[in-house]
């Protein structure tokens, strides 16, 4: 990534060790598309909240995580306070050493919603409940690939808590929405099943997605997923106490992938993003 | 932070471990903050950048990270892959045990400019560099406060690369803009030399620190310090062969703690967190 001079600040973006780097036009680019899909929510009535950085390790195992991707996670820890001091005098390269790191408390979120659903526990409604949120989530994956596959990515969500038919109409609203702004865009997505990334095939949750599908993903001609629509049923509503009128709630949820839309929007406008976020706003805003 | 109803929804913040999840007039009140030092960076020539949510051990190494401050860490893992069954099985409530984890090469980081003077290792510039940045921030600390002190937080930094001198204008500069800014909302601020939290005492830096005032705090009334001029010198320039001039670059930056000033805003609004977005959005415009 070190370069001389301008190459470095003009260039849109680097990708090492599966995390990026932007100049201006790609930091513009991503606040732009996050904008539209922030207004998408407010449009819907959805408030905009934000939710913990890191989530604990005994909330995630009440969503069944470890036992569905256990190999996704990110464990936040620190230096055992007994190897401090060994630790700030040591000269060699390298990681910190797993002899020297305490118990992990909590995990970086492998995606936005997580935090919602663990903040709502316990609440009984009887009004369907929308948020928006957006969070930096993290996948560890055995390989990276540009911003198609990131260890640390942005991502933007909007969230139905309510009826099984609250649930369906919000995915139908968005898919809308979604659907004129890539068409006004130029970009060519299809919705399709999804098998993964998100519930893994040997998975307590993958047992129910072959009953019903609850994932569809929006891809790109070149196979890049930019978003998803999420039907959780009534999963999140049992394991966390959460009612919408009496029993537990269904949710569901819009995801965009922020990096993802970038790098469709690289190839669709040939490297001009200050064009492409240009083109966002005036989509975002039809109807 | 379980709640029925409403109360989640409408109550400003709730933080727990250090960790806090914002209702909509605070992450609308985070937004105001950050998008008026984001117009005074870009009034000021800065250019927008977005570097990544995680840094290299090794690089933070060259930096003295572990040499001053290894106790503030979050180290950041992965559960090691012949663990991994073993702990989707598991049934036990509690963290990640240290014995499941695999050593960690990256850091989240405990500021913004760290990822700023990396990513320019090796740049030679003949005109200084001007950069505006925010990062998801984290600092272990023996105890958390509120939203005056986060394990996870938020910080805008604008900063400088060139000359000593330009670095002296550039934080002159901003001493204005902030000094205006507090007049303008009713919050008296202080400008006091800081001992730390950034330099620990007894560190390598804390030397330079005695020899020049780097840091200088804005503190308000109650204590919390909101925003920090930071002159690191030549230190980054010359540990990242990052030139001004043919000769190790200074640096310095403006940071501002966004969750602080909402805690300030909070006390000084009396609760009132959208008129104090209105307030905020008003006196960043004004010169």
């Amino acid at each position: 990534m070190p370069a001389g001079d301008s190459a470095v600040r003009t260039g849109p973006w680097a990708v090492r060790d599966g995390l990026a780097s932007f100049g201006e036009p790609a930091t513009v680019l991503l606040r732009a598309l996050d904008d539209v899909f922030t207004d998408w929510g407010t449009r819907s009535g959805a408030e905009q909240m934000t939710f913990p950085p890191l989530l604990s390790a005994d909330d995630l195992r009440t969503l069944d995580y470890f036992r569905n991707f256990p190999h996704l996670g990110s464990p936040v820890s620190r230096i055992r306070p007994d190897r401090l001091e060994a630790h700030s005098s040591r000269t060699t390269v390298g990681p910190v050493p797993a002899r020297d790191l305490a118990d992990a408390g909590h995990l970086l979120p492998s995606a936005a919603c997580y935090g919602c659903f663990l903040h709502f526990s316990g609440t009984r409604t009887e009004t369907p409940l929308r948020v928006s949120t957006a969070a930096q989530c993290f996948r560890r994956e055995d390989r990276y690939d540009g911003l198609r596959r990131l260890w640390g990515f942005t991502m933007r969500e909007v969230i139905c808590i309510g009826s099984a038919e609250h649930v369906r109409d919000h995915l139908e609203h968005f898919h809308g929405r979604l659907a004129a702004f890539a068409v006004d865009l130029g970009l060519p997505l299809s919705r399709q099943p999804a098998t993964d990334p998100f519930f893994q095939k040997d998975g307590a949750r993958a047992v129910m997605q072959l009953l019903a599908p609850v994932k569809d993903e929006y891809v790109h001609t070149d196979g890049t997923a930019v978003a998803s629509m999420n039907n959780h049923r009534n999963f999140f509503g049992e394991r966390r106490s959460l009612t919408y009128a009496g029993k537990p709630a269904f949710t569901g949820c819009v995801a965009f992938g922020l990096e993802r839309w970038m790098h469709v929007l690289n190839e669709r406008f040939e490297g001009d993003l200050r064009t492409a976020a240009t083109a966002v706003r005036k989509a975002g805003e039809g109807e």
